[in-house]
């Protein structure tokens, strides 16, 4: 049986109710996060509940636990859960009242979390994936986890049916991110990649990527890119949670180099793997 | 007791199970729309139920029922709930799957709708209402009525909170819509809005607005106007479904015109009367 995390307690999957009124299900008025979970731990679990509560406060909802509170609960359901390599999903809704689209005076926030087993994506991380150019459409608040992902799931979906593994997401000329990762060009040495503004989710496995650079003695050069350029990179990846460090080896058929992962991307991949089995973030 | 639609049959409330990965509350992967119901008819509805369709089609939702039956349902709904004066809202999503981006090979969508008693607002109609200029952050998809409603109910609340009826959005210079309803200024006789481009969501009121336009002899100028021309106008006016034809008296804090409903947007609110009368678009 599954056991899942609802409003503050751990109950079984059958005893969640969700409210047809619940502003989660009419406005996608809510945050969420993805944690991934290693050997039974929870990886950068700190970095990962911070910034829920971050993208709770932007949207002015407020958690109705300490982050330490929170972290534990989320521990127990790993644990309760069995979860050996695998990830916990929670988010936050403004909770269930009557439809207005301002906020509602008494709702009550929505908590739900609940586990997967997941293995890491070894061949995709061996051999690396291709990635599709696709116009971003999306709010310019995409700095907050919210549930407003339409704009990421028709994208997603567009360059799924073209046989890739992920959009690259462009506004105009600009590359921005995926559309659930971050993205990442090599030229010279030195790693571009776009500055963590309003238009892109500051992605924690970005973060981790940023100190990993910083061990190896990397550049890292936080500035927009065009399509153009990223088509004309040495190397290319892109990170998130599940992904990890991914090479990306072929843009919109276009090949990066020689078409197979990079040599700087190795070594960010062995500096990753390193991270994970230390189990710490800094 | 109430009665609301789940998925194609008339059930009670306490019947209707929402799933934790509805991708409704997952991702706001549906779309809605709310009709109005006036002594027990529902108002424009097949122009709804176009719509409803129209934008289902354009995130690729199949309504698993010809629009005759959803029609009907609709219909049984208010009248069951014996709906004298107030709305029907209803969704799609597409459906409960295991969490990824995109599209799910084998799920259902699920509809939910339900009704509710409101009178019409006529004091507002018949006062006014004030109204605040917030910059439009929205995905640029405004077209689909989505439940991707996140950066309207962050202005609702912004302008709620200022002590306004609504937030008259701006890219820029450009003034779009409301944050739940279109905008229309008059000026020399003539009407002007924002066309009907993916900025904007194409109103059904706003529809019929053409159609009295036409009958009183008013001529329609669809264009983007700034915001210092929206101060400027003679008349300024927003139409929804609940709001129907609502006179705009003030701007952030700036009198249009004296202060006070102008001459024309008293007539297309007789006009709209007139209509809700005759319980007919066309």
């Amino acid at each position: 049986m599954e056991w899942i995390l609802s409003n503050g307690e751990i109950v079984k999957e059958q005893d969640l109710e969700i409210s047809k009124e619940d502003r989660g299900y009419q406005f996608g008025d809510g945050i969420y996060e993805v944690i991934r979970v290693y050997e039974g731990d929870l990886f950068t679990a700190t970095e990962h509940i911070d910034r829920f509560y971050a993208s709770a406060e932007k949207i002015r909802i407020t958690v109705p636990y300490t982050k330490d509170v929170f972290h534990k609960m989320l521990h127990d359901l790993v644990e309760l859960n069995n979860i050996e390599n695998g990830q916990v999903y929670v988010q936050i809704t403004r909770g269930a009242a009557p439809r207005n689209h301002q906020f509602p005076e008494n709702a009550e926030p929505v908590v739900v979390g609940y586990t997967k087993s997941v293995e890491r994506p070894v061949e995709f991380l061996e051999n690396g994936v291709k990635a599709v150019l696709i116009e971003d459409v999306r709010w310019l608040r995409c700095d907050i986890k919210s549930l407003n992902l339409l704009g990421n799931v028709l994208a997603k979906q567009q360059a799924y049916e073209e046989g890739y593994f992920e959009a690259i997401l462009h506004r105009g000329d600009t590359v921005t991110e995926g559309s659930s990762s971050n993205m990442y060009g090599i030229k010279d040495g030195i790693l571009y990649t776009h500055p963590a503004t309003n238009l892109i989710l500051n992605g924690i496995t970005r973060r981790v990527i940023f100190e990993l650079c910083d061990e190896l003695g990397i550049d890292v050069v936080e500035t927009a890119f065009t399509k153009q350029q990223a088509l004309e990179m040495d190397e290319f990846f892109l990170s998130s949670t599940t992904s990890e460090v991914m090479p990306v080896i072929e843009i919109s058929g276009h090949k990066i180099a020689d078409g197979t992962p990079g040599e700087m991307t190795r070594k960010l991949q062995k500096a990753f793997e390193a991270r994970i089995k230390m189990g710490v973030i800094s």
